[in-house]
């Protein structure tokens, strides 16, 4: 009688997890199902701003993996439309219900993955649950705002200006509606600091965005249940559709009900392994997760594809007996709007603050190639290191195209927790295609070390 | 009275070297003079095959600073057309030449820096000095080579497929030119393993140049003292213009005739701060010094743009009386030939087997962007891990656009000593636009962590 895993969500992380169990289980030894509420299965959810906007087709080209691919691959078993409704740890089983007719069904375990995402978060203001607003996160998202374009929707509000909500300004934009941006920080991409994000809104404006920033909505004008306007404390701003992006929350209730740990934003806490605290036998990943900050050394939630899709195999792999880890994150990240592209990694300088670190940084422009290179691109480099140590804590990047990518490198430095002096030393590649021969990474360690050197001229002794 | 720095060679090395030493003293304090047996300081001789290819312009747009700017702005003397022909170390003090009437000077110095570069080796063969053929070091070389294609040649012939010989063979195609590449290695692109060399052989044949591997050139066929061929031991390749790109040779003859200690390949022996060896006083920076490999821990002479910027960067600092040290390389280079990009950093197979390391590797396909993503082009990443260890030792890059950038991750885990187990979890940046959710990064240190694994496994044991 083989053993059972079972698996709550079919997306990045549950999926990732299942196959990878079977990778070193196989069917005789470990019968595996997997629950999804949803109607896909390991699809890419960074996908859909592109497909929303026409650059990429979909909802098919999305999906890596359908539930027929899964069967007869991988022998495992997968129920969409299913929800699970609750984990009974002492009877080890989940109880679902099938969403279509509500049929319930109960599924023992002995090995559970619970990957159940996040979900956007919903502004608690009036209107806030009328018909033409829409969170973004999974496919069956994407197929709603979808509909709402080819209906007709001409004008478009984009509630928050983080990587989601600048991404799907730009998609509304390619399916020429007419699209405002509300963000209540100073700056649009409040994942970056201001001064970064202020290039981020100056290209957004350039691309035809109205971005009205420093704005908090208060409310939604609604007309026989839809939307039809978003007030915020300066105005309203007519609007077929909304799309939210103010972040997501973690899916986490149906485990906090079964008395599971929960941490930071609610997400679940997890060993390095993956197996929730103290809970043998039970793991978790992806969305639904919290992370450990290998820079601030504080657990965060930071809910992105490449984090599930890891978290996902160390759980497999764990749960097929071997034995992996997953370290933590240093908080890197991209995105592209119009012909920006935008990339961090690390603490950004409230993210120091909060962390109790003091800190100085160094901002250098420069070009993608050599300066006299057909083709090179404006690229902004900042870094954020510690006082004293110059230890690296951060560094965003904003230019054109070829820049985003870049931040891999500083990425890896931040993850051996180099000092912004050695890194002066780097040997980085140079060709006049690629880079100006003192590539920017080297100019803005430079720059940084020197903002070390400068602060402790400037404060002797151990301030 | 002001101390002298006398600077030979007005390139990247020395005359970083001289305005770095500049900002830290004035002229009150410091007299400069530098001595230049060309006819150009600081420009960027890796623009030179682009320049000969018409895709940017020169030769001035490739000098980053002239003489006049020098002496302007910086208070530096540059002699252009002037030639060290003796280092007087008890004399403290340079005879130099001018190469247009002869003329001949005494420089007297409290500081000297030895920035004098390397030249392209020659082939010893029959035929090998006459008109046409050429070595690209200098613009002085560029400015020869596009006269000759001017002058009307047709057919090109490049001898070596390293950098400078795949660039040059890309150049005359552009410039219409029928073009053979020989080299004497089974594949050209000798900076890269053979199985990568193979994939570039395949795009410059895509181009249409012709690329002759393993043939050994034996002479040049003549006539009125041009050449008009090349001999192989395989048959002759008509030619109207040769290129030479079968690597360089540091110009030490002069340090050596003054004693001064020379190590591989004959360059110059400095100490991490760039002083050569036992020689207060006497600094050396650029393509005519040897630099420490981190990897190998082995002496190495690696001629490029970046390390000659940072070593005269460095010079600079500890001449101007602050301090600075050049911890080494990790041997990472770039290049693009057609529609192909490559790089590397770290051994190539044949470099560890010399350093007597045994090593597992892996080669990934995969892609620039998520599969489903427009643009998204091939990219094979290939990883050299130590055995047992799993240290990286080395990595390869060869794909299209955006793809040989990414080298700079690699470099930056190659520097930090990372075991390929722990690269498995580094936080590299993802968006369907920059990469597919598996980082093709993460993908090869995986498959190289369970190459790792493998061979325990196979060998176990201490072998």
């Amino acid at each position: 009688m083989p053993e059972r895993l079972v698996v709550i969500g079919g997306d990045a992380a549950g999926m990732t997890a299942a196959s990878q169990a079977r990778r070193l289980r196989g069917a005789q030894d470990l019968q595996i199902v997997a629950v999804e509420r949803g109607s896909f299965t390991s699809y890419s959810a960074c996908g859909i701003p592109y497909w929303i906007g026409g650059v990429v087709t979909g909802p098919d080209a999305l999906v890596a993996r359908t539930p027929e691919v899964f069967e007869r691959d991988y022998a495992i078993t997968v129920r969409l439309g299913t929800e699970a409704t609750v984990i009974d740890l002492d009877r080890r089983e989940v109880l679902v219900r099938a969403t279509a007719d509500g049929a319930e069904d109960r599924l023992g375990f002995d090995s559970l993955v619970i990957a159940t995402g996040a979900s956007p978060v919903r502004l608690r203001v009036p209107g806030a649950e009328v018909t033409g607003i829409y969170g973004v996160q999974t496919l069956d998202d994407g197929v709603a705002v979808r509909a709402a374009v080819a209906a007709g929707a001409r004008r478009a509000v984009v509630i928050g200006g983080g990587y989601i909500g600048v991404e799907m300004a730009e998609a509304m934009v390619q399916q020429c509606l007419k699209v405002t941006l509300v963000e209540q920080a100073p700056e649009p991409m409040a994942t970056l600091d201001p001064d970064m994000g202020r290039l981020v809104r100056e290209a957004m404006t350039g691309m035809g965005i109205q971005v009205r920033s420093g704005e908090r909505v208060v409310g939604f004008d609604t007309a026989d249940g839809r939307v039809t306007g978003v007030r915020t404390d300066q105005g309203t701003v007519p609007a077929d559709l909304v799309v939210l992006g103010i972040g997501v929350r973690p899916n986490t209730a149906l485990a906090a009900a079964a008395g599971l740990p929960l941490g930071v934003a609610g997400a679940l806490r997890v060993d390095v392994r993956g197996q929730v605290l103290g809970t043998p036998g039970v793991w978790a990943a992806g969305d639904c997760v919290e992370s450990f900050d290998l820079v601030s050394r504080r657990p965060v939630h930071v809910p992105l594809g490449t984090h599930a899709n890891k978290q996902g195999r160390v759980v497999g792999v764990n749960v097929g007996g071997g034995y992996a880890t997953f370290p933590g994150v240093v908080r890197t990240a991209a995105s592209k709007v119009c012909d920006i592209e935008i990339a961090r990694t690390g603490l950004l300088e409230r993210d120091a603050r909060d962390a109790g670190l003091r800190y100085v940084t160094a901002t250098v422009a420069s070009t993608t190639r050599a300066g006299y290179f057909p083709g090179a691109k404006p690229i902004t480099t900042k870094l954020i290191a510690e006082k004293r140590t110059g230890r690296l804590l951060g560094a965003q990047i904003v230019g054109q195209e070829g820049a985003a990518k870049r931040i891999d490198a500083l990425a890896v430095a931040l993850w051996n927790s180099m000092t912004v002096e050695e890194m002066t030393g780097l040997d980085l590649s140079y060709a006049p295609p690629f880079a100006p021969v003192w590539d920017p990474i080297l100019i803005a360690a430079r720059k940084t070390a020197e903002a070390v050197e400068a602060d402790m001229v400037t404060h002797p002794g151990r301030h």
